[in-house]
């Protein structure tokens, strides 16, 4: 069995962002020599999500403002009581998701036709990170 | 390691169905070969989901009713300013997530007492697919 | 390929719960001896999660808030038609998901560093178990 790991780091400008990340993981994948397997790929912090979808800009608002609907970032949260002003992300983490697991087929991502892999950030503006891990033969 | 792969499809009559896949998934294991490994479950596409819960007609219909009240069908949503109608299943699709994975012990899926893969449809009424991936020994 | 299973058993003693399991699934991990690999932590039951997030008070009461707001306790679910009392925790369970994986990496499991693993119980007062499985090598 092989396995192959590697880490991304982001610093977005603003407190939300959606970037898509699949080429990244492509190249992951591809340096991990690995043909037959899984792939997991997870943020590594707790108020930023890794999830698959559309590479749509109407639907990223739309996301957006789903989860902003749902918890505020301007909300009132005990997390906010220990000083930070995160609480809002650490929901919105939650609803997107923490982590995707894709299959490798013929060492490539076993993809349909529209699934890109995104980091969702929602309280960024410092450095963060997301794990790429490998396993297969 | 040995690993195996196979594709469902399915053609929901309904633009919003839930169907229990989990014969599917353990003919697929029984066939892969494999005695202690992972299988993991995915929807191929971006509007519906797989995953795990009871098979119970009212629960199903409580799932149903959440979501539409979550994320009406009838919204407004950017992303159907492209052209599209399903802005609504994006979202429904993110919440009950777009993948399962399961243990697979002596053969088996190793579950619970009630446990039972669903696929959720959320923009139906046209041929989608769903990947089956196991890896293990 | 290595792997390794275990169970942890869960009867809380008021119906919602929010524990930290982190430590029993880092022995798990070391009793596997798998140095690189991946970890599956389901909830082998349907009205409870597995989520990974921080082990803050103030957010876990900031989650149960909102999972309370979108899915009542005390609201009208047709699951409960069947005699049941939990069709809120079925919708709880799927907002934090069932299941996680995480990474090993030299025998560890690969975290940020915030990151712990908890057990999300939305029915509880009765005997629940988790399972661990764990592949690599």
């Amino acid at each position: 069995m092989k396995s192959y790991r590697e880490e991304l780091f982001f610093e977005t400008r603003t407190r939300r962002a959606y970037l898509n990340i699949t080429p990244q993981v492509e190249a992951a994948v591809k340096k991990s020599g690995v043909r037959e397997g899984l792939v997991l790929v997870n943020a590594m912090h707790i108020t930023a999500s890794v999830y698959i979808n559309d590479d749509e800009q109407g639907l990223l608002k739309d996301y957006d403002d789903f989860l902003e609907r749902l918890a505020p970032q301007s909300g009132t949260y005990r997390h906010n009581e220990t000083g930070e002003d995160n609480g809002d992300a650490h929901i919105k983490r939650q609803l997107m998701g923490r982590e995707v697991v894709v299959a490798i087929t013929d060492g490539r991502l076993d993809f349909g036709p529209w699934e890109q892999i995104f980091y969702g950030e929602f309280d960024g503006r410092r450095r963060k990170r997301v794990l790429i891990k490998v396993i297969g033969e």
